[in-house]
């Protein structure tokens, strides 16, 4: 089943689940594919295809049983698991990510690392020096790190985390991460989304 | 040449120009696909056909003037414009977003609206009241909206702003935005980066 499932499909998996816990929150119980293909820029010849290559099966007639396929979702994406997060980086990008609310129950920011952290408080987040975070990895189970340093810190931050035995990178950074092939980055540009903006932009002015 | 770009080219452009970029700051004056393509994840093939695709030649043997090749990539997205942008928003996302000086000089963020502006100091970027949204994009050029609403005030405010004449929409709120066809929406999420991320994680681990 893995192996079917496209970079493609897997960039639509939280749109997915964006949409069919928005219906569950609504109460609705069953939903059809054109259902779910209108709510978001996709075909409902896509929306079955992409669901059955990660094994979400409707019923002809009826459609997809909503809580399940939250369910199936949520399984696929380890969105009930909980993930610990540490934040590396406490410019607005970092402190902005350890108040944001929207990640759900299973990611937690547990520690923010800089290397200045007076003045700094976010509640019941650590703020540490950046000096600890090997100490601290080794203390605390640390799933994912966050990288929201300036560019030129983010390669030392990179190699320093995984150093520290951090397997998973989410990357603020506006740069490409260098790390062993058995580390996870996933990167997140806000530059690079505001560029394709203004890419459409200049082509329908052009 | 417009009509060769594909969405998944337009999305390597910024990738693109940030290697490109980096490549120029250095003072390297060419650069072959292959160099190119070792600094991002794709093939040098890949490379020279995107290239080729908006208009980008290099010389057999010699490569790609890197000078001009950043330029080409500031053209066709329209990088050397200046893009006069609004927050409506104004938490931790808004304002950090305002505060963050890695978009480049064709970007400024003008003003940051928001229903309760009591306390929050911007320096020289303008904090208005939601309610002198129409009024100020009546009396300003404004190019792009930002949204960093909630959730809920996120589809309110893409009607607001639309009908006070905006036409590019960069959309931080975890939700689909329907406009006119006329109006551009780029979607960034946090979530669907950190939820792909967790997919790859959730992989691994089982």
């Amino acid at each position: 089943m893995e192996k079917t499932v496209s970079p493609a499909i897997i960039k639509r998996l939280p749109r997915y689940y964006r949409v069919v816990t928005h219906l569950f929150n609504e109460g609705q119980t069953k939903v059809s594919s054109k259902a779910i293909a209108e709510l978001m820029d996709v075909t409902a010849s896509q929306v079955r295809q992409d669901f059955c290559s990660f094994g979400g099966y409707g019923q002809q007639g009826y459609g997809y049983d909503v809580k399940k396929l939250k369910s199936e979702l949520e399984n696929i994406m380890g969105l009930n698991k909980m993930h610990n997060m540490i934040i590396i980086g406490a410019g607005n990008i970092g402190r902005a990510l350890a108040g944001y609310k929207g990640f759900g129950d299973g990611f937690k920011v547990r520690a923010v690392f800089d290397v200045v952290t007076d003045g700094i408080e976010l509640g019941e987040i650590e703020v540490l020096n950046i000096s600890r975070l090997k100490e601290y990895c080794a203390e605390n189970k640390v799933d994912i790190a966050v990288i929201s340093t300036p560019r030129s810190a983010a390669a030392k931050v990179a190699a320093d985390v995984v150093d520290a035995g951090v397997k998973n990178i989410w990357n603020f950074a506006p740069t490409e991460l260098d790390v062993p092939g058995d580390v996870i980055v996933e990167n997140i540009s806000m530059s690079e989304s505001l560029y394709v903006l203004s890419y459409y932009m200049n082509r329908q002015e052009g």
